[in-house]
């Protein structure tokens, strides 16, 4: 049960997973088949139901409770969708495990879920909204670096982690460029509870993305080419370039106002969302920042081009949301295959740092982990780390030390 | 001697330095004073070779030699600097421990510095350089993240050490966002051999800066006012925006290439580079990419700019490159502070995941390394690890594990 210490985190303990690596939300792609995979394979999925039509959203639910057994996931929302307060109800009555969202929902509603037992984990992109997150009572957080995928910040992860890790006291999760167990151990060492992951699991073999729109990410080959514009919804957003984007970008401001407000009235069409909550939500946008008039309009741009790479399939069409990540993925892989990988890998990670401690033990963390518990495994490590020290005091190969100080 | 097994890594033992920590060389920045300060902190520095005077070059190395009675530091410089060969000799000659560089000098050159036992660590921003730096005979290899200061790659940290981690056989120190403990201890454990620093080094009291230019990197608290122009020398240059940049930005490349070309006539005056030597540089350069004549010419606003904000004080007339992680240091300290807060840290993050695996243990790898060496140590680990095991066996606070797998 208890087979890798190290791998035995916050997260873990608290949201009752096997290994702490979390799959985050992503419009269209996270849907129950997806979440059930991560959650078989150990970690622990997020639901995107910012992008379920909310008559499926329930379906979808129960879907992952039959497929996996247990409630042992999480559901991702906005509370500008026009479903917010029944996601907010149906995490509350499935008990499910957690709920992630960007911008939060109000304190009370905050506090009424984790009354119920559903943990809070909002992500954030920078170190004030990381404290503010803290304050409205966030029981986790997940930090993205700028690296990471859709929308996303400016502070990269090697940055952003150490700052909020040293800035509040909730279990944090580190996002943005993560996709190897090397990333987890290096996560892990500076004090996360653990990686959350997008693209990584967008491409997997469980995932619902048309074939098409995966071969284009695994085509990038270079870091560069997952860029930030502002062109789709007015905000950062981290996507893989591609013709429609330049378009986009060319277009200028008013011309993508134009082309925004055609979304707009087409994303209504499709989501059946009335005029009244679209009005709503565009006066809230405009009450909570006046400047952001055309980024409101602009944002009904972003589910509608999802869309169209995602489940039409349509890559040059639609937009290609991605960390940088994707330049460094070679190849798809079942969602539980990827976290064995990583695990194992992480392992070896930490097999190798133990092994400078105790040089006598060679991989006892690794290979220790399934068939050698109890005082036996204390007794290993007790003679080993005997032999090291001695080892140390010698230091035959160390050049001497030139100390000044 | 040994007092934190965790901390010796290939490149404390390679470089003789006490603890896996690198200063890099900044132009104007990196000078004998500060890489003194650096080795007697007990880490390792990098002379700025390409900036520092040909006629001074000598002088400065006998310096950081007497302040610090040996020669355990590494000089920096590049092929196309006029005494690129005399450097070559320098390093030699003192039997300096490392030489550093970007693109590197040719092959025999590489063997002859490491046949006298100068080890060669180039800088690099992508995989395929890093795979050519090996190739070319390298020691070891500096990976710098795309978050990093000056000329720097697309492709960020998380991202790119993992990505060489496994590609090369070569130890491979992390670069690019790091200035705390918590980086340190993540860069261990993803296997790195230690991490580099510039911008972090810039920022302590033993830089020679000009107080009113460091007062402009203190300023800085948004990692996405540290960004990247080709503006400069035709390179991604990463630096904080100032005035002087929007203004190149603005001017279009005709007129960047006219000021470029003054600032070329300028630096040829300063530095009494001869015609014969800036022909041939420049010949070179377009010979190797013809598409980057103005790069070549434009190559020589850097120096000029970088003398304003470095050496005159002038930050808004020169350039400020810098790591995005400048927005995340908040005060000045000297190099050896800065080196011992950063250990400490470090060992805090170890005693954190090794209280994981050892939870009788409390705080026994960071309190412990001074003053409790030998077989006691040894044994405290012992009974200590007999504890954590039992205690692990009951599981106690871990709620039931839903596993469908």
């Amino acid at each position: 049960m208890n087979e890798a210490p190290l791998l035995n985190t916050a997260l873990t303990e608290r949201l009752g997973c096997r290994y702490p690596i979390v799959q985050t939300a992503m419009g269209w792609v996270a849907d129950a088949k997806l979440v059930a995979a991560t959650t078989q394979g150990g970690g622990f999925g997020f639901l995107a139901g910012a992008t379920i039509e909310p008559e499926r959203l329930e379906a979808e639910i129960q879907k992952v409770i039959e497929l996996t057994g247990g409630s042992r996931f999480g559901l991702n929302f906005h509370m500008f969708q026009e479903n917010a307060q029944e996601c907010v109800e149906l995490a509350i009555r499935y008990r499910l495990k957690a709920v992630s969202y960007g911008r939060g929902p109000d304190q009370a509603t905050i506090a009424r879920l984790k009354a119920a037992g559903v943990l809070c984990i909002p992500t954030v992109g920078a170190l004030k909204h990381a404290l503010k997150a803290e304050q409205l009572g966030a029981d986790m957080i997940t930090i993205q670096g700028g690296e990471g995928g859709g929308h996303t910040g400016s502070v990269p992860t090697t940055i952003l982690l150490p700052q909020v890790l040293d800035a509040v006291k909730i279990p944090v999760i580190a996002a943005g460029g993560y996709s190897t167990g090397r990333g987890l151990a290096a996560a892990l060492a500076a004090g996360a509870a653990g990686i959350a992951m997008g693209t990584r699991f967008l491409m997997t073999t469980d995932a619902p993305t048309p074939a098409s729109t995966l071969e284009r990410y695994l085509a990038v080959k270079d870091a560069g080419q997952v860029r930030v514009t502002t062109a789709v919804d007015g905000m950062r957003h981290r996507m893989i370039d591609n013709a429609y984007i330049t378009r986009l970008e060319r277009a200028g401001p008013l011309r993508r106002l134009i082309i925004a407000l055609k979304s707009a009235r087409q994303w209504q069409a499709e989501t059946g969302m009335s005029h009244g909550h679209m009005l709503r939500t565009f006066w809230r946008g405009l009450r909570e920042d006046p400047a952001a008039v055309s980024q409101v309009v602009m944002a009904a741009n972003q589910p509608v081009l999802l869309r169209r790479s995602m489940v039409e399939g349509l890559a040059d069409q639609g937009i290609l949301p991605s960390g940088q990540v994707a330049a460094a993925i070679e190849h798809l892989e079942s969602a539980p295959e990827l976290i064995a990988g990583i695990v194992e890998e992480a392992r070896r990670c930490f097999d190798a740092l133990l092994g400078r401690l105790e040089p006598g033990t060679g991989n006892s963390y690794g290979n220790n982990h399934d068939n050698n518990h109890g005082n036996n495994n204390g007794n290993d490590r007790a003679s080993a780390t005997a032999t090291a020290v001695a080892v140390d005091a010698d230091s035959a190969p160390q050049p001497p030390r030139e100390t000044t100080r």
